[in-house]
């Protein structure tokens, strides 16, 4: 079973304040006498699904192109989890305890709750995150790549976006806006892939998950 | 054994003509004291390595979203044809005979000339394509994938686009922009997986080929 959780970067998706949503124009058309229809895209890089770069947050961080492949594809546990208002380091600790995987996919009351939050037409400020401590928490235990189902890991308002820095600081690929309403809690393969923009501080990705054989 | 083989999404890079390079610009950039550095792309669809959707040339065709995962992932087979100058039927039957794989990357004298024309800093209108015959050949084998190591599928300069109608008409998936320089041919684990724009005639892919395991 194959599961696409990857929002379809539509005109008009809800979009976090500051970025517009994806625009496409026809450069070329048929309807205009061309010979081919020949779109061109704008996109804000943290519109839809996507993947934060380090430099996203660090100074001399990297870009997109620096996310290791093997970080990107891999075995991936989808988490339903506790968030009250974000995701906290004790509701981790519950549930995972000392069995921490290289790849987590947290499936909140973004997803869950109703309507989830995808289902809506516009931003919703009131999205769960990862608390500072989670991340810390996951920063500490050397996760590889954390995922969430909304717009951002980061609590809306964060004074400082110690959460991004805890992560991005520790290498950890962040995944932000994937749409996880239908997929059931449990063990994955995952396949998260960028587009390869050198030097981006994010780009769209698309990703699956897939049920795996055993 | 893991082969990345998309070309970096880098200003500047040749393009077919009529298209730009993709530009990448900030929109917030910590250097003007913004809390984060988040960037914005300007990419013409059919830009780098990228799938094309059956819109591209079909009236009624659908979009990049239409384009099925069970073809963009998969089993998948490089061959190294000869292109004099285009690959043609008689050159995939010499090479392929009655064993047509569902999913085929073709490396041509693209990829293994000198120097290769990924090498060189601009567009090359001496490419190697597909031609007219070779399209209606794989078209009639019902090949589910084809792709190809530089920008375009389709002869530079026919007088109809009749490789891409041919391939786009049977519902061969087409990828082009391939970078297969590194790549030996044999049998491997194709993920092509465009970025997801309801509705665009083309999409940047990031692909993915890995040897293996028998």
């Amino acid at each position: 079973m194959r599961y696409d959780v990857t929002v379809p970067l539509r005109p008009g998706i809800p979009a976090y304040p500051g970025e517009a949503g994806p625009v496409l124009e026809l450069l070329k058309a048929r309807r205009r006498g061309d010979a081919a229809d020949v779109g061109r895209l704008l996109l804000s890089l943290h519109t839809g699904t996507h993947v934060d770069a380090p430099t996203h947050f660090l100074d001399g961080g990297g870009g997109v192109e620096t996310l290791p492949l093997d970080a990107l594809v891999g075995p991936c546990l989808v988490l339903d989890v506790e968030a009250a208002p974000d995701v906290s380091a004790a509701a981790l600790e519950a549930r995972l305890g000392g069995a921490v995987p290289d790849r987590l996919l947290l499936r909140t009351r973004n997803s869950t709750g109703a309507p989830p939050l995808w289902a809506k037409e516009s931003f919703d400020p009131g999205f769960a995150a990862i608390g500072h401590d989670a991340a810390r928490w996951l920063a500490d235990r050397r996760v590889r790549l954390v995922g969430i189902d909304y717009l951002s890991v980061e609590p809306f308002g964060a004074a400082e976006p110690l959460t991004h820095l805890a992560l991005l600081g520790a290498g950890v690929v962040v995944v932000e806006g994937l749409d996880l309403r239908a997929v059931p809690p449990g063990l994955y393969q995952l396949t998260c892939l960028p587009a390869l923009l050198p030097g981006a501080d994010g780009a769209p990705a698309r990703v699956l998950l897939e049920t795996r054989a055993s």
